[in-house]
Parts: C-alpha cells; structure tokens; sequence
C-alpha cells in the first residue's frame, strides 16, 4: 500500500501555515506536507482508489489515512489546513466536486466530509486551476499579470489568470479545447473539429495511428518522427499546431494576456513546439498583445502545489483568491 | 454652436455626486449631466472637433464649453468630478489617450489638461469598455456576474466583465473583431478572414455591394433584402452570423459568460439577429455554459452613462471598479 516516496521538490512556498495538500488525478494522487518555512518535506504518490459510485468517499479515506502517515513521519508539521484539487466539474464556493467522468462522482460534497474526518478545514479546488494558479504564483507565470497556462494532455485546457486573480467562470471557464478550429474530426465532446480533437497530446498519437496503420505510444514520438522527415507525421503535427495556433489567437484577441504558459505532455517537447508555434501565432496575429510563450515550470507538481496555496488561502496565510 | 439637446434619458444611476460625463466619438460628442440624484439632468450632443494633431487639445476646449453651459443652464448641480470616454487605445490608470486612427493623437494626457482646465478631478476610460460597464450596471447584463458585451457596428469589439469587475487587459482586450473566422478577406488590421471583415454591420453592407454592385446603405437594408428572398443577400447574412457565432463560441468556450449582449448598428436587426445566432450557438456548443443573447438596452447612450459611471466611481460614488 506505499507508493513512491520523493523528498523536498519544487519551489518553497514561504513562510505561512503548515498545510497538507492532495491533488486527486485519474491514476494518482499526490500528497504533499508543506512546514511553516513554505518547504514540501515530502511528496507521496498512491494509486487513486476506484471503487465506482464510491470512489469520492474511498478517495477521502485515502486522504485520512496519508494525512496520518505524513504527521507520523513529519510530528513537527501540524497542518492548519487541507487543499484538496479535484478533476471535473468543480463548485469551489460549495466544496463539492460536481461530476467527473473518469472518477465516477456526483455532487460528492469533498470539502465537508473531509472536514469532518480530518478535523482542519478542507478547501476544494479544480486540477486545472489550482496547477494554473501554481505556475502563476511560483512558476513560469509569476511577474505577469495577465496570463493563461494551458495543460496540454489527454485534453486541452487553460487556467485563467486576470488582474492578479483567478477568473473560474462558475467552474466551466477555459474549456479551449472545445471550441471549433477545424471542419473536423468528432470529438468526445459532442462537437465537431474542437481544438483537443486536433491538438492535444492523445489526439496527436491517435491520428499519425489513424493515418498511417502505425501505432504511436504518445504525441513524443510522432514528434520524433516527423522531424526525423516522417511525412504522415510531419502532417499531423503541423494540423495540430496550426489549430492550437488559431485556438490560441482567439484567446489573445479577447484577453491579450501577457503570457501562454504550455504544460502537460505535448509540452515535453520544450523548442520544437515553442518555435513552430510562436511562428504561427506571429502570422495570425496584428496589433494585438503578444504574449510570451513559455513552458510550464512546476511540471507534474503544479496541481499539489497549487493545492497547497489553496490551503494556506483558506487559512489566511496566502494572498486571497486562490483557485 | 448648439447642438441637439435632449432632455433626461436613459435610466437613473442613483443617488451619488453629480457629475458632467463626455462621451467622444468619431463624429459626435455626447455630454450628460447627472445630478446627485442620479437623474440625466440633460444630454448635449456636438460634432466632435477635428484638428489634426490639435484634436485632442479642441476636444478638451469643447468640454470645457460644454461644462459651462450646462453649468448655467442647472446651476443646482455642481459636478465633484468628470468622466470622459474617447476611442481607440486608451490608458485609464495613467488617463492617456495613447492612441485614435480616427481623431488623430498620440499620448493625448486627456486626465491631466481637463482636471487642470475643469477644476474638479477627470477620469479617462474608452468608450467601448464604459459602454460595456454601463450595460452591465444598469442595462441588459445588469443582475449577471460574467459578460460580454459586443459592439457590433462599424467594427467589432467586445467589453469584457468577469466576476463583477472590468477586465481590460492593458487597454487591448475584446479584440474578438480581429480574430481569423474564415480564409478571408483581408482586414484593415493587416490580418485575414478576421471576424470583422466578415461580419461587422460595414462589412455586410460593403460585402452584399461588392457581390451585386448594388450599393447597400448599410446591414438593415442588407438584411431586409435577405428577408425578401435577394439571394445574394442572404449569403452574405449567412455568411455573416456564421462567422458571428464561431467567434462568439471560442468566447464562451473560453469565459463561460452568462450573458452576451449585443449592441451597435447590428443589433438592430433585433430577433432576426438573435435568432438565428442562437441556433449557430446551439449547434457549436456541447457541454458549455450556454450564454444568454440579449439585445443592448441603453443604445447609443451607454458610453455617456458609462462615462458618468466612471467619474462617480473616481470620487468614490460608486463601487469601484468602472472602466
């Protein structure tokens, strides 16, 4: 029942309540003890429990039972406090984690359940957002005002940063994977063409798959491929950067931030997709604001991370508004 | 020298310090009075000054007039401050018109040489983003927490307010008129296929001329003829509302507004626009926050209103915020 065990990561947090933070993914959860100097003492990684209807409650004696084994290894760090981030639908105000697909809850009221069973209080938040939050706070956003970081994975999505503060939209704001920039193809969504059904890191080894018979392990190595002069790949990457391009120049129209954050998979490959799509962005785009292109900092630490700060806000012990 | 005078109009912005609100446009200059009961005591409107690089320096003589002779004719009002909302692209904080292709001046210190020719404190904002405020406060998207506000006339642009505040992004948000919808035509911003060149009230007039020869006053008579059967016409809407809600989507795919209200000679067209841009919504939109399409309430005086706004906010009449 242990699972990997790493040491002090990432960057500190300063100084502020001691808190635990849990960043509940599809396959993982991740842990973290944060001490009152802002340092992560440790970072835990257990499968996340799935157990059907009852995956929210198991995923809450998970909780209770890391949260026992951290303060038994760490006794000086007593937590004032819990951040726990979530994926799916999210009702922050309420705490409740409203539906996620791959998890199986509905309206599993996390924030007071956990209350209860931890004895501190817990603060729910969103994945998405709490990793945005992170790399604003601490990451590669910080010193800008204005700024999206955009996760691209399995899916696409963007935590929207504005004014210093997060912007939720009642939980459904920076959905810009489905929004259309193509005539197709279908996406899981119900819609057509949508940016995610294109671009993102899945949707990349899927079609070079698709296209060519072959299959491809991940986004990586139809990367790979195409720059090793792969022409199907070559293809499927330049669509995907064309459409993430478009999607992207929309958001700058609206918002004009002042910086695009790229984390997740397809953002592993670092220049050879700053580059190419910087280049696309150049040519959408007249007098608007250019933003700043850069990779995600926090890498797979963002969410607890951001986690944590969400827990310290809760208690007072972080600038307000944390996601 | 007079111009039209109307009486009160518009609706009350409650009680708070009078103030003297101007609204400079491209052609005519607004100007309203609001006393302490925030009753419009009277609106003037005059042709707005052109003078080369002077203009800005003739736009504040003529508000400089204006506030006298409003003066006199309500000498039971004493303005505590001014508001004073221009085009193009706008610095609040510092109170510089940085920037108008129409009017002509560069880093116009507008807030400086008014509050010292006025005497009372003068608060600059841009015309879109107070005209967007004042329809959130007091007109169509009042009661709504996220929203977008729309202009559509001569070009495109959106004033965007998110969570009950302003969000301007450096004075370059709600650009959505300068994002790529289509493979064309060419914008005057130097892009292509720009929402705005598709889809604006001018580029339907221009467009339905340019594919019959037959000159088109202006996108009401466009859309009468499209109503009537004329062909061309009709494409030309189509093509115009489909290129209207692809933009609007990538919006709500990204904010998630409660509210799109949609303002500018356009928006006249009243259900024979939002109809039909409704249905193109539904069919983009999946699992989204599904805005509301609500026609503009204040017409041609939000910006004066939301100018009166600003000022009332600047002397802390207000909750703060006012672009």
């Amino acid at each position: 029942m242990t699972g990997d065990v790493s040491p002090s990561a990432g960057p500190s947090l300063g100084p502020g309540p001691a808190v635990l933070a849990v960043d509940v993914g599809g396959t993982d959860t991740k842990s973290a003890l944060v001490d009152e100097a802002g340092v992560v003492r440790e970072i835990l990684r257990r499968p996340t429990p799935h157990d059907g209807a009852r995956t929210g409650e198991r995923v809450v004696d998970e909780a209770v039972e890391v949260a026992a084994e951290l303060r038994a290894r760490h006794p000086d760090v007593v937590p004032a406090a819990v951040g726990m981030v979530v994926p799916g639908v999210v009702d922050d105000e309420r705490g409740v984690g409203v539906w996620s697909e791959n998890l199986g809850w509905r309206d599993m009221p996390f924030a007071d359940v956990a209350t209860a069973r931890l004895g501190v209080p817990v603060s729910l938040g969103h994945d998405v957002a709490a990793a945005g939050w992170a790399e604003y706070q601490l990451g590669a956003a910080a010193g800008y005002r204005d700024a999206l970081v955009v996760t691209l994975g399995t899916g696409i999505a963007a935590a929207v940063l504005l004014d210093g503060r997060p912007y939720r939209g009642g939980g459904l704001a920076g959905e810009i994977g489905h929004a259309r920039v193509a005539d197709g193809p279908d996406c899981v969504c119900g819609g057509r063409g949508c940016l995610e059904a294109v671009a993102s890191a899945a949707a990349i080894a899927r079609r070079y798959t698709a296209a060519t018979g072959r299959p491809a392990a991940g986004s990586r190595e139809v990367l790979a491929a195409a720059d090793a002069g792969d022409r199907d790949a070559q293809t499927v990457r330049d669509e995907a950067f064309d459409a993430l391009a478009l999607g992207l120049s929309h958001a700058v129209a609206l918002l004009a931030p002042q910086v695009i954050v790229l984390g997740g998979g397809l953002s592993h490959a670092g220049e050879a997709l700053l580059a190419p799509l910087g280049r696309r962005l150049d040519d959408l785009l007249t007098f608007h604001r250019r933003p700043v292109l850069l990779r995600a900092r926090l890498g797979g630490d963002a969410g607890v991370l951001g986690a944590a700060l969400r827990a310290r806000s809760a208690v007072g012990g972080a600038p307000g508004g944390a996601p």
